[in-house]
């Protein structure tokens, strides 16, 4: 960490700062520049010490160097994790292809998305039954109905299911019935909601706050892996910015930065991530030309007719298309789906 | 809503959102525009009913007209409502001012704050006992205890007490200490807590999400007032932008805006909005002249070696100093502290 | 244009819009919902309309149907453009490669980077020659000198000449020695700019401004276009966000979307758009898979000691490494470089 | 400045960064941490030396710590400047008032204008006679016949003219009929226009771009005092974030935060800021309490008419309102209009 001093900044206040450095464990060095003084302060890093010395007298800054996180970083661990779970599988050469619809609504819905996805070459089933909504007038979801027909449609499939899970007092029940426990971009610094995912033998899908940072979303990662699950994918779907003509901006230079920081694998999220059914398709070869390690996909057998998101959803025909697309483009950066 | 066809649409997809609109209730009326036509769904507006119409065949785009949120909104609650929690007063002429340490760390730090802030003027004591923090390492909280310490503070001081709760099963721990539940930023979209908390008899502070918008800020508070509690104050803590001089961006503006939108209280936050302890007392002054029913503030014996947000929390003299400003900006309002 | 009342307007508010409606020359056609009366003003948009009814009394917001560009639109022009110059050909299934130092540094430098990037299979070299710098102590470029040697490196290697103009009164200057007028992001609303290199026979490259929206972006190439300068192309290279772990954040759903509505070109900038040459390389793939017409990238023989950005510069091992990669991304989506 | 270096950087490349340090004319000075080395090269920063660091072999980043600017900079000159031009006082505990129509558009609209801001208490009266427009199609200004008008109102009134100027082939020509020269939001970095301004013995008022950060808004203004023109003041004007209530975002902390770094007065424009009459004079208030050195605010006899920007725009009634407004809050605040 490096404690940038005001130019103005007295002895005193430099000695103090040295005391306080020295005080919280580290090894203090002081460095006299042209214009300012600056401290480093060296030894582990931890957050609260730059907190804390950000508030002394005639502190400027406070520069951290070391990354705030640690077990998801790649320098702890130094290959890429593979996620595994049934046919499903992210990383390691292989893009994982998760598609179903935005809500569970009947049993013939996810029937027969099940099946169409599974033909076209999808390795997972999404689908909510609890649906964190915006409104709270809007569908809500079929809540454990709906976990019972992704488990049935996992049944005639073979397909690993992808389901959200809201509220730690509702781990256990889901869990039940999903193989990837997904944390929702609104949730993802719900902490207690982390430790409970945390805790449970299944892998999670963790999905970046439409404002987080790539730092707060390694943290977040961090709160599970801390808890002894060792199973998570990260999913980028977007973030807020001042452009409207998509729902979200997809920053797809998320997934080689994020390759650089971390083993865990990449996913992207290419419905929400543009919210504009016309845009997935491109965006999800996009994604896969730039790296990425398994792609989520909404899709339903009547886009128009869907109880959430239909604007942003593929039907069979134009996710069949896309898949084979997707294949090629998987081919010519020498990965398979 | 407008549904606003695509120039090129044909006649059959004109027909046949004609006949969607009107399964769903709506009412239709086409207009033929010199280039483009579209068909104005007259009724109440509910969600599913846009996204479904967003959807179909030849479809550029749906224009809401009606706002998404209901209780919220001034139109049907015309006199704004002013929140009174034992000495906090938010609305009607007066502004509350609501000011402590970020957490709670001993009975010591707490009773000198609650007694210091008390004899400045305040009229509630903030502090956290469960803390949400963006990495698992840092400081977590006293829970329970932290509780038990603000309500001895409470006893010596009359100070109504604010506090943050962060999971729907710690809700009623929470409520059995705090006059007032603060939901806080990260999760202001964790619909589950938002639930819990409109179940229990104490009012609710509710921190808008570094990203959201005022229409989902109020669609959250809607959430709470759904299930009957209509003790709701909002509070603008700062957006996250591409600004990085300050820790979040705090855009003013929402407080006459909310104020021409809704019926409920609007606080400022200046500590969480700046980052910056030599900024907070302008902020905070120039809330007040734009309109703000309220402001939070952090407060600490000795920010220096605060547990958590030192470098934004002011020491009892800088927040007696900003007191007496704020009743001078307050009276040339026409308001008092 | 649809003028949505307020829900409390009076009749005669909205009788007053109805007359200045009328008055602008557009037929208002008034619709009564359930809680809110708007008025459909059909005719062809124009921009002062709009702004003017925005502002009438009882009026809560005005929402335009139709796009405010007119020239650039593809209902105006439904095949999408394709421009050549040299060898240099964006659109029409090619993928052009416009390759070069962010700066032209002197004739060694600017003669082996040419050579180098059109073995690799560039179709254009980009260098500055007068460079738009953030600091006034920073570089600001070789000027005529610079224009001179790009000029001399494109008679010995054909490659179609990209380079920046800063100003009117430096437009003659530059067109005598380049093929394509690069219209910087910062300058991409210098009005006076865009007016002068609509009057010039060259063609015209136009970066969108890191907070420009794509109506901006579309409305400053119809300046362009409107003076009568058809080869336009339109250069997405990153937008400002909250995001600091990239220079800029790239939207690729830039690419499709803007095909959707305009028949301009689109390039694709991974250097700025990323401001990391450890990115630039997937982005540059991604970008491709994501239909993109042109990629812009910096190459410099010894990024190191490159006299700007050469953080987000490629060495000609690392382009030459890309160029391969590319081209098979490009087959995997049916174009070709 | 400190060249961090990657965890896993080598010994020699350690020796070459620091030879590289050297060899740009700065003192290198090593500290080995527990994870990393990091390099401190001590000397008075230039920009190009952090580039070109940044672009070492095993540079994970480069942190300045010096600020890019120098002639702009309270450290340099410090104490705040106060400008003064005709009635027109901006600093030093007055607070300017700049209030006129967006564009001239005919004498009686000037003059009336004039005359009822000049009554209401105002130092300056702007108005534009060169119109930078989003499309091409919108009205573009009376050019010099509206900087006659101008001219012809301060000699009525006595008030001292802002207008823009938009290219630095006009500087000339605006400057022989106004006070000062407005350089707007879209052409902050114009940095001709920039240089040919700082030439000329006019004041000038900077607009922040909406994009743009303090940093390069203080370097901007550098090219202006480089000139040898000390006449600057800086004006916030509201920056583009993912909020869509209003037009821009307000960022008022940018005034306290500004004063801490520069001498310039600093002026804020809530017309532009919001985009929305009605917050207009809430928002002026919040300037002056956080504050500001100024308020530049649109005026017109009728807005609903005006040919540029009406919705944001005041009345007299509503302008001689405010300003009784602002001398009070101006008052609470020990300063004056």
């Amino acid at each position: 960490m490096i404690v940038v001093m005001e130019s103005n900044a007295t002895e005193e206040q430099i000695s103090h700062m040295v005391e306080r450095v020295e005080s919280l464990g580290l090894r203090a060095h002081v460095i006299h520049g042209t214009e300012r003084t600056v401290i480093a302060a060296i030894g582990d890093k931890r957050e609260y010490t730059r907190e804390s010395l950000k508030s002394g007298p005639g502190v400027a800054d406070v520069v951290p160097i070391l990354a705030p996180y640690k077990v998801a970083s790649l320098e702890v661990k130094t290959h890429p994790t593979q996620l595994k779970v049934r046919d499903l599988v992210l990383g390691g050469g292989t893009v994982g292809i998760i598609a179903g619809p935005c809500s569970v609504e009947s049993e013939e819905q996810i029937m027969k998305t099940a099946k169409a996805v599974k033909a076209a070459g999808a390795t997972a089933l999404r689908g909510g039954a609890f649906k964190p909504r915006t409104s709270p007038y809007s569908f809500q979801g079929l809540k454990e109905e709906g976990l019972k027909l992704l488990a049935t449609a996992r049944e005639e499939t073979g397909l690993a299911v992808v389901t959200e899970v809201m509220a730690p007092d509702e781990v256990e029940l889901v869990a039940r019935y999903a193989d990837v426990l997904q944390i929702g971009a609104r949730n993802m610094q719900n902490y207690r909601l982390l430790e409970a995912v945390g805790k449970v033998d299944r892998a999670v899908l963790l999905k970046r706050g439409a404002s987080a940072t790539i730092d707060e979303l390694l943290l977040a990662a961090e709160y599970v892996l801390n808890e002894g699950n060792a199973n998570v994918a990260l999913c980028e779907r977007g973030i807020r910015t001042f452009e409207t003509h998509t729902r979200f901006t997809l920053p797809l230079a998320t997934v080689p930065y994020l390759q650089r920081k971390t083993h865990l694998p990449v996913v992207i999220d290419p419905s929400h991530g543009t919210g504009d059914r016309a845009l997935v398709a491109s965006m999800a070869k996009a994604a896969i030309a730039a790296g990425a390690d398994g792609i989520m996909v909404e899709v339903h057998p009547d886009p128009e007719t869907a109880m959430s998101d239909g604007y942003q959803t593929l039907d069979f025909d134009e996710f069949s298309s896309m898949m084979r697309d997707l294949a090629r483009v998987a081919e010519a950066v020498d990965k398979k789906l």
